[in-house]
Protein backbone atom coordinates (compact mmCIF):
# COMPACT_ATOMS: atom_id res chain seq x y z
CA UNK A 1 0.00 0.00 0.00
CA UNK A 2 1.07 3.17 -0.71
CA UNK A 3 0.87 6.60 1.37
CA UNK A 4 -1.15 9.01 -0.61
CA UNK A 5 -0.67 11.89 1.91
CA UNK A 6 2.00 13.96 3.54
CA UNK A 7 1.38 14.98 7.38
CA UNK A 8 0.44 18.49 6.28
CA UNK A 9 -2.57 17.30 4.20
CA UNK A 10 -4.45 15.78 7.02
CA UNK A 11 -6.99 17.17 8.66
CA UNK A 12 -5.74 17.33 12.41
CA UNK A 13 -8.86 15.45 13.94
CA UNK A 14 -7.64 12.62 11.51
CA UNK A 15 -4.19 13.20 12.88
CA UNK A 16 -5.22 12.45 16.87
CA UNK A 17 -7.57 9.69 16.01
CA UNK A 18 -4.45 7.77 13.90
CA UNK A 19 -2.77 6.35 16.93
CA UNK A 20 -6.12 5.30 18.15
CA UNK A 21 -6.51 3.44 15.17
CA UNK A 22 -2.89 1.79 15.88
CA UNK A 23 -3.90 0.55 19.44
CA UNK A 24 -7.08 -0.73 18.43
CA UNK A 25 -5.08 -2.87 16.04
CA UNK A 26 -2.47 -3.39 18.10
CA UNK A 27 -4.77 -5.07 20.66
CA UNK A 28 -6.47 -7.48 18.28
CA UNK A 29 -5.99 -11.31 19.53
CA UNK A 30 -6.11 -12.96 17.47
CA UNK A 31 -5.31 -10.86 14.48
CA UNK A 32 -7.73 -11.04 11.67
CA UNK A 33 -5.69 -11.58 8.38
CA UNK A 34 -8.01 -8.74 6.81
CA UNK A 35 -10.22 -6.17 8.50
CA UNK A 36 -12.77 -3.90 7.59
CA UNK A 37 -13.01 -0.16 7.96
CA UNK A 38 -17.02 -1.23 9.20
CA UNK A 39 -15.65 -3.58 11.50
CA UNK A 40 -13.29 -1.15 13.21
CA UNK A 41 -15.86 1.99 12.74
CA UNK A 42 -17.87 -0.65 15.16
CA UNK A 43 -15.39 -1.97 17.86
CA UNK A 44 -14.30 1.14 18.14
CA UNK A 45 -17.63 3.39 18.11
CA UNK A 46 -16.34 5.53 15.66
CA UNK A 47 -18.79 6.30 12.31
CA UNK A 48 -18.11 4.17 9.29
CA UNK A 49 -17.25 7.00 6.50
CA UNK A 50 -15.19 8.93 8.67
CA UNK A 51 -12.97 5.48 9.52
CA UNK A 52 -12.88 5.51 5.32
CA UNK A 53 -11.67 8.87 5.57
CA UNK A 54 -9.06 8.61 8.25
CA UNK A 55 -7.33 5.37 6.90
CA UNK A 56 -7.67 6.86 3.53
CA UNK A 57 -5.17 9.21 4.66
CA UNK A 58 -1.91 6.45 5.07
CA UNK A 59 -3.45 2.82 3.46
CA UNK A 60 -4.61 3.31 0.28
CA UNK A 61 -8.03 1.17 0.02
CA UNK A 62 -8.50 -2.46 1.63
CA UNK A 63 -9.76 -5.29 -0.60
CA UNK A 64 -14.12 -4.69 -2.21
CA UNK A 65 -15.72 -6.83 0.94
CA UNK A 66 -12.38 -8.15 3.10
CA UNK A 67 -10.99 -4.61 3.93
CA UNK A 68 -7.42 -4.11 4.53
CA UNK A 69 -4.91 -6.32 5.48
CA UNK A 70 -4.48 -6.13 8.54
CA UNK A 71 -0.48 -6.57 8.77
CA UNK A 72 -0.34 -3.92 6.18
CA UNK A 73 -2.72 -1.54 7.80
CA UNK A 74 -0.62 -1.64 10.72
CA UNK A 75 2.63 -1.10 9.17
CA UNK A 76 1.75 1.54 7.17
CA UNK A 77 0.06 3.37 10.21
CA UNK A 78 3.42 2.53 11.99
CA UNK A 79 5.61 4.30 9.25
CA UNK A 80 3.49 7.17 8.66
CA UNK A 81 3.15 8.25 12.69
CA UNK A 82 7.04 7.39 12.60
CA UNK A 83 6.92 4.19 14.91
CA UNK A 84 7.96 1.90 12.28
CA UNK A 85 10.78 -0.20 14.59
CA UNK A 86 13.36 -1.79 11.95
CA UNK A 87 16.09 -1.99 14.29
CA UNK A 88 14.48 -4.44 17.62
CA UNK A 89 14.45 -7.98 17.03
CA UNK A 90 13.28 -11.30 19.06
CA UNK A 91 14.87 -14.28 19.27
CA UNK A 92 13.01 -17.80 19.28
CA UNK A 93 14.70 -20.35 20.95
CA UNK A 94 17.17 -19.43 23.57
CA UNK A 95 19.26 -22.87 23.35
CA UNK A 96 23.44 -21.45 22.97
CA UNK A 97 22.90 -20.36 19.51
CA UNK A 98 19.94 -17.87 20.55
CA UNK A 99 21.44 -17.54 24.40
CA UNK A 100 24.92 -16.24 22.44
CA UNK A 101 23.02 -13.96 19.69
CA UNK A 102 20.57 -12.31 22.48
CA UNK A 103 24.11 -10.96 24.65
CA UNK A 104 25.88 -10.34 21.58
CA UNK A 105 27.56 -6.68 22.08
CA UNK A 106 28.11 -6.33 18.03
CA UNK A 107 24.28 -5.80 17.51
CA UNK A 108 24.52 -3.05 20.04
CA UNK A 109 27.45 -1.23 18.62
CA UNK A 110 25.80 -1.42 15.23
CA UNK A 111 22.43 0.14 17.06
CA UNK A 112 20.49 -3.09 17.03
CA UNK A 113 18.95 -4.26 19.42
CA UNK A 114 17.80 -8.02 20.53
CA UNK A 115 15.29 -7.19 23.35
CA UNK A 116 14.28 -10.70 24.53
CA UNK A 117 14.05 -14.22 23.96
CA UNK A 118 11.27 -16.66 23.98
CA UNK A 119 11.41 -20.49 24.14
CA UNK A 120 9.29 -23.70 24.39
CA UNK A 121 10.90 -24.40 27.12
CA UNK A 122 10.62 -22.43 30.06
CA UNK A 123 7.20 -22.34 32.21
CA UNK A 124 8.55 -19.20 33.58
CA UNK A 125 10.46 -15.72 32.34
CA UNK A 126 14.37 -16.55 32.99
CA UNK A 127 17.20 -14.04 31.64
CA UNK A 128 20.60 -14.12 30.11
CA UNK A 129 23.04 -11.29 31.54
CA UNK A 130 19.84 -9.54 32.03
CA UNK A 131 18.23 -9.79 28.75
CA UNK A 132 14.69 -11.48 29.26
CA UNK A 133 13.81 -15.10 28.45
CA UNK A 134 9.83 -15.53 28.07
CA UNK A 135 7.77 -19.24 27.23
CA UNK A 136 6.58 -18.95 23.87
CA UNK A 137 3.06 -18.58 24.48
CA UNK A 138 3.87 -15.03 25.21
CA UNK A 139 5.39 -14.36 21.92
CA UNK A 140 2.54 -13.35 19.69
CA UNK A 141 1.07 -10.78 22.24
CA UNK A 142 4.76 -9.41 23.84
CA UNK A 143 5.87 -8.39 20.14
CA UNK A 144 3.26 -6.76 19.33
CA UNK A 145 3.15 -4.92 22.16
CA UNK A 146 6.97 -3.68 21.68
CA UNK A 147 6.47 -3.64 18.07
CA UNK A 148 9.06 -5.61 17.24
CA UNK A 149 9.32 -6.57 13.13
CA UNK A 150 12.68 -8.74 13.02
CA UNK A 151 12.61 -12.28 14.61
CA UNK A 152 15.41 -14.18 14.72
CA UNK A 153 14.90 -18.16 14.49
CA UNK A 154 17.64 -20.37 16.42
CA UNK A 155 15.11 -23.30 17.81
CA UNK A 156 15.55 -26.93 16.06
CA UNK A 157 14.63 -27.75 12.86
CA UNK A 158 11.32 -29.42 13.86
CA UNK A 159 10.16 -25.97 15.56
CA UNK A 160 11.45 -23.52 13.20
CA UNK A 161 8.57 -23.55 11.29
CA UNK A 162 6.13 -23.18 14.09
CA UNK A 163 8.18 -20.56 15.85
CA UNK A 164 8.35 -18.48 11.81
CA UNK A 165 4.41 -18.82 12.34
CA UNK A 166 3.94 -17.56 15.46
CA UNK A 167 6.48 -14.54 14.54
CA UNK A 168 4.17 -13.31 12.20
CA UNK A 169 0.83 -13.81 13.78
CA UNK A 170 2.96 -11.32 16.11
CA UNK A 171 3.39 -8.87 13.77
CA UNK A 172 7.22 -9.74 12.63
CA UNK A 173 8.22 -9.02 9.06
CA UNK A 174 11.22 -10.02 8.59
CA UNK A 175 13.28 -13.40 9.43
CA UNK A 176 16.85 -14.20 10.23
CA UNK A 177 16.76 -17.96 10.20
CA UNK A 178 19.40 -20.26 11.76
CA UNK A 179 17.15 -22.86 11.82
CA UNK A 180 18.68 -25.92 9.17
CA UNK A 181 15.22 -25.51 7.69
CA UNK A 182 13.13 -24.35 4.21
CA UNK A 183 10.80 -21.92 6.36
CA UNK A 184 7.25 -21.25 4.26
CA UNK A 185 6.58 -17.49 4.67
CA UNK A 186 3.78 -14.96 2.76
CA UNK A 187 5.12 -12.89 0.34
CA UNK A 188 5.00 -9.81 2.42
CA UNK A 189 7.54 -11.58 4.90
CA UNK A 190 11.61 -11.03 4.28
CA UNK A 191 13.44 -14.32 4.96
CA UNK A 192 17.03 -14.40 5.37
CA UNK A 193 18.85 -17.80 6.20
CA UNK A 194 21.88 -18.30 7.94
CA UNK A 195 22.96 -22.08 7.79
CA UNK A 196 26.51 -22.01 10.27
CA UNK A 197 26.67 -26.22 9.23
CA UNK A 198 26.85 -25.44 6.04
CA UNK A 199 28.92 -22.32 5.82
CA UNK A 200 31.67 -24.60 7.62
CA UNK A 201 31.10 -27.63 5.24
CA UNK A 202 32.13 -25.15 2.46
CA UNK A 203 35.33 -24.01 4.03
CA UNK A 204 35.83 -27.76 4.52
CA UNK A 205 35.40 -28.15 0.89
CA UNK A 206 37.41 -25.26 -0.25
CA UNK A 207 40.06 -26.47 2.09
CA UNK A 208 39.81 -29.81 0.48
CA UNK A 209 40.60 -29.04 -3.10
CA UNK A 210 44.02 -27.30 -1.48
CA UNK A 211 45.47 -30.36 0.76
CA UNK B 1 53.83 -28.21 -4.82
CA UNK B 2 52.96 -30.55 -7.24
CA UNK B 3 53.18 -34.43 -6.01
CA UNK B 4 55.17 -35.68 -8.89
CA UNK B 5 54.62 -39.61 -7.81
CA UNK B 6 52.17 -42.14 -6.96
CA UNK B 7 53.17 -44.15 -4.02
CA UNK B 8 53.96 -47.45 -6.05
CA UNK B 9 56.99 -45.29 -7.81
CA UNK B 10 58.79 -44.59 -4.78
CA UNK B 11 61.40 -46.70 -3.22
CA UNK B 12 60.28 -48.69 0.14
CA UNK B 13 63.03 -47.53 2.23
CA UNK B 14 61.34 -44.13 0.96
CA UNK B 15 57.85 -44.96 1.88
CA UNK B 16 59.09 -45.88 5.36
CA UNK B 17 60.59 -42.51 5.85
CA UNK B 18 58.14 -40.50 4.97
CA UNK B 19 55.99 -40.15 8.41
CA UNK B 20 59.27 -39.81 10.15
CA UNK B 21 59.87 -36.75 8.28
CA UNK B 22 56.20 -35.67 9.51
CA UNK B 23 56.57 -36.51 12.63
CA UNK B 24 59.70 -34.30 12.88
CA UNK B 25 58.24 -31.47 11.35
CA UNK B 26 55.11 -31.54 13.09
CA UNK B 27 57.61 -31.26 16.20
CA UNK B 28 58.84 -28.28 15.01
CA UNK B 29 58.64 -25.24 17.66
CA UNK B 30 58.93 -22.82 16.73
CA UNK B 31 57.72 -23.67 12.82
CA UNK B 32 60.19 -21.59 10.76
CA UNK B 33 58.44 -20.05 7.57
CA UNK B 34 61.29 -22.42 5.35
CA UNK B 35 63.63 -25.42 6.06
CA UNK B 36 66.28 -26.98 4.14
CA UNK B 37 67.15 -30.92 3.46
CA UNK B 38 70.16 -30.30 5.06
CA UNK B 39 68.69 -28.91 8.40
CA UNK B 40 66.10 -32.02 8.30
CA UNK B 41 69.08 -34.13 7.90
CA UNK B 42 71.11 -32.81 10.21
CA UNK B 43 68.39 -32.53 12.91
CA UNK B 44 67.82 -36.53 12.06
CA UNK B 45 71.15 -37.90 11.70
CA UNK B 46 70.48 -38.38 8.05
CA UNK B 47 72.55 -37.82 4.89
CA UNK B 48 71.52 -34.65 2.96
CA UNK B 49 71.18 -36.48 -0.32
CA UNK B 50 68.71 -38.90 1.01
CA UNK B 51 66.51 -35.91 2.41
CA UNK B 52 66.56 -34.76 -0.75
CA UNK B 53 65.39 -37.57 -2.98
CA UNK B 54 63.06 -38.62 -0.60
CA UNK B 55 60.96 -35.23 -0.19
CA UNK B 56 61.54 -35.04 -4.08
CA UNK B 57 58.92 -38.09 -4.21
CA UNK B 58 55.95 -35.59 -2.50
CA UNK B 59 57.20 -32.13 -2.92
CA UNK B 60 58.73 -30.52 -5.82
CA UNK B 61 61.80 -28.76 -4.47
CA UNK B 62 61.87 -25.70 -2.53
CA UNK B 63 63.24 -22.30 -3.08
CA UNK B 64 67.19 -22.09 -3.56
CA UNK B 65 69.18 -21.15 -0.43
CA UNK B 66 66.02 -21.04 1.78
CA UNK B 67 64.84 -24.56 0.95
CA UNK B 68 60.96 -25.77 1.71
CA UNK B 69 58.05 -23.87 2.92
CA UNK B 70 57.37 -25.69 5.62
CA UNK B 71 53.87 -25.49 6.08
CA UNK B 72 53.55 -26.63 2.61
CA UNK B 73 56.23 -29.09 2.74
CA UNK B 74 53.85 -30.56 6.17
CA UNK B 75 50.92 -30.35 3.69
CA UNK B 76 52.11 -32.58 1.10
CA UNK B 77 53.79 -35.31 3.47
CA UNK B 78 50.08 -35.73 5.07
CA UNK B 79 48.43 -35.10 1.74
CA UNK B 80 50.52 -38.09 0.34
CA UNK B 81 50.45 -40.35 3.34
CA UNK B 82 46.35 -39.83 3.15
CA UNK B 83 46.30 -37.92 6.63
CA UNK B 84 45.31 -34.60 5.59
CA UNK B 85 42.22 -33.90 7.81
CA UNK B 86 39.70 -31.28 6.40
CA UNK B 87 37.00 -31.96 8.33
CA UNK B 88 38.18 -31.03 12.01
CA UNK B 89 38.64 -27.83 13.47
CA UNK B 90 38.97 -26.00 17.08
CA UNK B 91 37.90 -22.69 17.72
CA UNK B 92 39.85 -19.65 19.26
CA UNK B 93 37.73 -17.45 21.32
CA UNK B 94 35.55 -19.24 24.25
CA UNK B 95 32.86 -16.82 24.68
CA UNK B 96 29.54 -17.66 23.91
CA UNK B 97 29.25 -17.66 19.99
CA UNK B 98 32.70 -20.25 20.51
CA UNK B 99 30.95 -22.27 23.24
CA UNK B 100 27.48 -22.36 21.21
CA UNK B 101 30.17 -23.55 18.21
CA UNK B 102 32.01 -25.73 19.88
CA UNK B 103 29.01 -27.64 21.29
CA UNK B 104 26.27 -27.28 17.77
CA UNK B 105 25.23 -30.37 17.35
CA UNK B 106 24.26 -29.74 13.70
CA UNK B 107 28.88 -29.96 12.85
CA UNK B 108 28.84 -33.58 13.88
CA UNK B 109 25.24 -34.44 11.64
CA UNK B 110 26.82 -33.27 8.17
CA UNK B 111 30.52 -34.74 9.29
CA UNK B 112 32.42 -31.90 10.77
CA UNK B 113 34.41 -32.08 14.39
CA UNK B 114 35.00 -29.57 15.83
CA UNK B 115 37.48 -30.32 18.37
CA UNK B 116 38.24 -28.22 20.88
CA UNK B 117 38.41 -24.77 21.87
CA UNK B 118 41.08 -22.17 23.33
CA UNK B 119 40.62 -18.75 24.84
CA UNK B 120 43.31 -16.17 25.98
CA UNK B 121 41.76 -15.86 29.58
CA UNK B 122 42.20 -19.81 30.92
CA UNK B 123 44.85 -20.47 33.40
CA UNK B 124 43.70 -24.37 32.92
CA UNK B 125 41.51 -26.58 30.86
CA UNK B 126 38.03 -26.36 31.22
CA UNK B 127 35.70 -27.75 29.32
CA UNK B 128 31.92 -27.48 27.65
CA UNK B 129 29.78 -30.01 27.32
CA UNK B 130 32.71 -32.62 27.32
CA UNK B 131 34.09 -30.71 24.57
CA UNK B 132 38.08 -29.56 26.05
CA UNK B 133 38.73 -25.49 25.97
CA UNK B 134 42.59 -24.91 26.28
CA UNK B 135 44.94 -21.84 27.40
CA UNK B 136 45.56 -20.22 24.26
CA UNK B 137 49.31 -21.48 25.19
CA UNK B 138 48.69 -24.51 23.96
CA UNK B 139 47.12 -23.63 20.54
CA UNK B 140 50.01 -24.21 18.42
CA UNK B 141 51.03 -27.27 19.56
CA UNK B 142 48.26 -29.35 19.61
CA UNK B 143 46.94 -27.73 16.32
CA UNK B 144 49.94 -29.48 14.84
CA UNK B 145 49.44 -33.17 16.96
CA UNK B 146 46.22 -32.74 16.07
CA UNK B 147 46.78 -32.66 12.78
CA UNK B 148 44.20 -29.77 12.47
CA UNK B 149 43.05 -27.14 9.17
CA UNK B 150 40.45 -25.43 10.06
CA UNK B 151 40.35 -22.68 12.45
CA UNK B 152 37.59 -20.79 14.21
CA UNK B 153 37.95 -17.55 15.28
CA UNK B 154 35.47 -16.09 17.53
CA UNK B 155 37.48 -14.15 19.93
CA UNK B 156 36.99 -9.90 20.00
CA UNK B 157 38.36 -8.01 17.15
CA UNK B 158 41.08 -7.26 18.98
CA UNK B 159 42.44 -10.61 20.06
CA UNK B 160 41.36 -11.89 16.06
CA UNK B 161 45.07 -11.39 14.47
CA UNK B 162 47.10 -12.93 17.19
CA UNK B 163 44.44 -16.12 17.52
CA UNK B 164 45.00 -16.25 13.28
CA UNK B 165 48.40 -15.82 13.83
CA UNK B 166 48.64 -18.49 16.18
CA UNK B 167 46.16 -20.87 14.28
CA UNK B 168 48.56 -20.59 11.35
CA UNK B 169 51.77 -21.09 13.12
CA UNK B 170 49.99 -24.23 14.30
CA UNK B 171 49.21 -25.68 10.62
CA UNK B 172 45.66 -24.28 10.10
CA UNK B 173 44.68 -23.94 6.23
CA UNK B 174 41.35 -22.34 6.48
CA UNK B 175 40.59 -19.64 8.76
CA UNK B 176 36.07 -18.84 9.58
CA UNK B 177 36.63 -15.62 11.08
CA UNK B 178 33.66 -14.18 13.26
CA UNK B 179 34.95 -11.31 14.70
CA UNK B 180 34.48 -8.16 12.81
CA UNK B 181 37.95 -7.26 11.52
CA UNK B 182 40.00 -7.81 8.24
CA UNK B 183 42.44 -10.53 8.98
CA UNK B 184 45.55 -10.63 6.94
CA UNK B 185 46.41 -13.52 6.08
CA UNK B 186 49.27 -15.55 3.48
CA UNK B 187 48.31 -16.00 -0.05
CA UNK B 188 47.88 -20.18 0.48
CA UNK B 189 45.61 -19.46 3.67
CA UNK B 190 41.83 -19.61 2.96
CA UNK B 191 39.63 -17.08 4.70
CA UNK B 192 36.01 -17.28 4.96
CA UNK B 193 33.97 -14.02 7.04
CA UNK B 194 31.51 -14.68 8.97
CA UNK B 195 29.81 -11.30 10.17
CA UNK B 196 26.78 -12.03 12.15
CA UNK B 197 26.10 -7.80 13.23
CA UNK B 198 26.34 -7.28 9.29
CA UNK B 199 24.11 -9.95 8.52
CA UNK B 200 20.94 -8.17 10.71
CA UNK B 201 21.96 -4.90 9.71
CA UNK B 202 21.17 -6.30 6.37
CA UNK B 203 18.06 -7.66 7.36
CA UNK B 204 17.17 -4.18 9.19
CA UNK B 205 18.17 -2.05 5.91
CA UNK B 206 15.55 -4.69 3.62
CA UNK B 207 12.87 -4.35 5.79
CA UNK B 208 13.39 -0.29 6.73
CA UNK B 209 12.78 -0.31 2.69
CA UNK B 210 9.53 -2.06 2.90
CA UNK B 211 7.95 0.01 6.48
Amino acid sequence: MEQPNTPAAIPRQTLTRLPRYLNYLHGLDPVPEYISATAIADDMGLGNVQVRKDLACVASGGKPKRGYKTTELIACLENFLGCSDTVSAVIVGAGKIGRALLTYERFEELGLHVIAAFDENLDAAAEEDGKPIFPIEKLEDLCRRLNVHIGIITTSAGNAQNACDRLIAGGVRAVWNFAPVHLKVPDDIILQNEDLASSLLLLSRRLSTVL
